[in-house]
């Protein structure tokens, strides 16, 4: 069948609404009816009910370790390519640890409050159960997450080694502001000095507006609690800023008057520009986005109907907008977004096309609520040179090839 | 510390803000300061980074069998009162089969689509996920969910056995009513038979209107594909009605001009009234909530601050508002509604309360946005009797005893 031929038979009978075939050059793919047999795995008892369940052995999506010596000290992507909707799935959190996870007893563990502060206090897990509680769906990104893209386009370079490193949970916890009031900054805070409680004890300064504002205190996770390589039993949630700010295992929070200047501030996660200056405090993650489906390493079977599909996100707010171009950047057109369209969150976008056959090139750009539009690459390299790892926030490209192969390639 | 004291210091300082603690009779469960040692997990290198991961040892919360002969005909149930936010983790999603949870390879499994259409069609599910996609949160409750509050209250009952048999998930899939535009469906067509593919052939008659309306043939669940136990790789949304016409391992939609008046919808899951006769196509499921901190079998250690948190849903849409008695139903108050407050999806909901010590009674009540108002126990026994097994909503008691102790209870 055809489109025409399905809008040629619309209109018959009390339902002939339901006979205009939307998806026209969608036609190939839809095959003619066949029997049905009853499949094997259908004709005998199945598995039964279980206390914790796994997913099916044919699913086998894995996070990918990115290249390093000691697997205490790497990183690990997250498979965007094989997702969908908004959430990723705890088990498939992209990671980052500078010492590995710590085991940690949640019945042991503590959070210090103290400093420029009233009253220091200390707080067990069962104390901030009882607290106040907010629910949040958030994304959490490396500021690393892109840096491939500072060099040229790698063909091989899928969805997963792009940009990888942001993932998006439900995360719930005592808002920070709760527990400042509790114990009573004094005169002259300014900032809080927060202190992991892995073997590098990772120690961030958080301005305290933001920590003020809409910063957590998080011990649940997409319903669970936190998974270890989260920070169980308890993480930093800075809604929006870098990953690493976000401290795992969290053990401190320390009122003061000053940035502390921490290695992760200063020699890490700090932009060197073309002048030889730094861009310190990067907190924001900028507007970004990427085309999971199709996407690099992934192969169309035949030309018709496909949807495209990815993720839309940005740490100033909301995404407003993202824009998909079907023809190498000639022209961009408006994608749907799935709503709720929430804050600081991913954003699944699904764009209607159908391929011709022909050699052409995918990408996608967001705008978020604030008019920020995420650049091309020759853009943000004019703006920012190549001496950076961090924030690199371009246009992804990938190109599909005459045989359906699709590549990675700067747009 | 004290609230007072607390509130007497306030107001000193640029940030004096800060300074007024919020949390009342909380203060009893913060204790002073305590030098923090370098806990033994930060002291060495933790785990690196892996593939899929798990949750921490520590966390050992399970599904619960609820009591059956046979595992592959039992049901299991979600440990709500353990949880956090709004979406069930796939792994602790209630479960309930009816001959096992069958083996499928997804490249081999089909759907078939026929009966009263003008081009019967057959669709892999490499098909299906190139056609446009939606992705929704949706609560999936059992109709028997509650059916222990047809019997007077059992002290030891707690949240997950009273009403576990009700999760939510972020669902992704091709509405039914794009796959019935491809068959054309013909005119007389009124309804739709669903067919799943485990040994049992679990069958359903769906209205025709509701399968064009918001019902989905879904592949993804919480970003991943479904998890075996809910329908791997395809299992029919039916937003807000009752799980059993969800039908999983989707394997047929038959177009046809009549119900089918299949075994699940005549000998199970219709209600025997006091005048003998059975409803028949209880297809909603009602307005309800539960309470699950504190509940069933949780223990308050000490007199204080406590967050009262619970969870909320309704077929019939969105949650308009969730009210709390924490005096045994002389008086009720409005709760908190954690937003995004989504239509057929579980809401959570929150409530401010400090325990003075002495015995009493908590419980809580939806109204929908239909104005359904979730009913008493005797009134919902009154309108219904007690033969039948099903769509049980009645309000969900937790009585705190002078030691802390938290029982079920009929309110």
């Amino acid at each position: 069948m055809t489109g025409d031929d399905a809008r040629t038979k619309a209109g018959h009978g009390r339902r002939g609404f339901l006979k205009a075939a939307t998806l026209g050059s969608a036609a190939a793919v839809l095959r003619p009816s066949t029997l049905l047999g009853q499949p094997r795995s259908g004709r005998s008892l199945g598995e039964g009910v279980g206390g914790y369940g796994d997913r099916s052995p044919f699913e086998t999506t894995l996070r990918r370790v990115r290249g390093s010596r000691y697997a205490q000290a790497a990183g690990s992507l997250t498979p965007l390519q094989n997702l969908n909707g908004s959430i990723t799935p705890s088990a498939l959190h992209f990671e980052r640890h500078h010492s590995g996870i710590p085991e940690i007893d949640p019945s042991e563990h503590r959070l210090l409050i103290d400093g420029l502060v009233d009253r220091p206090l200390v707080f067990s897990l069962a104390e901030l159960q009882r607290m106040p509680a907010v629910t949040r769906t958030y994304f959490v990104e490396c500021s690393g997450n892109g840096r491939v893209k500072w060099s040229p386009a790698e063909p091989d370079t899928d969805a997963q080694a792009a940009f990888g490193m942001t993932s998006c949970s439900e995360w719930t916890g005592v808002p920070v502001s709760a527990l400042l009031r509790e114990v009573g900054a004094s005169a002259g805070a300014s900032w809080v000095v927060a202190e992991g409680a892995d073997a590098c004890r990772m120690t961030r300064s958080v301005p305290l507006d933001k920590a003020m504002d809409d910063t957590l205190v998080a011990y649940g996770q997409n319903g669970e609690a936190l998974r270890p390589a989260q920070g169980y039993p308890l993480r930093l949630l800075i809604p929006g800023w870098e990953g690493n700010i976000c401290v795992k295992w969290l053990r401190r929070l320390r009122v003061v008057d000053q940035s502390y200047l921490t290695r992760e501030e200063t020699a890490k996660y700090t932009d060197l520009m073309p002048n030889g200056e730094a861009r310190q405090y990067t907190f924001v993650m900028d507007a970004k986005s990427v085309i999971t489906r199709p996407s690099g390493g992934q192969q169309l079977d035949e030309p018709g109907f496909y949807q495209i599909s990815g993720l839309a996100w940005s740490g100033r707010g909301r995404v407003q907008r993202v824009e998909v171009t079907t023809d190498g950047g000639r022209s961009w057109a408006e994608a749907q977004l799935q709503d709720p369209v929430l804050p600081l969150a991913h954003t699944r976008f699904r764009f209607d096309w159908s391929w011709d056959g022909s050699e052409t090139t995918l990408a996608s750009r967001c705008i978020d609520e604030t008019g920020d539009v995420q650049p091309s690459r020759a853009a943000l390299i004019a703006a920012r040179g190549t001496q950076s790892s961090y924030h690199n926030n371009a246009v992804q490209g990938w190109r599909i090839g005459r045989d359906g192969r699709v590549e990675n390639v700067d747009v």
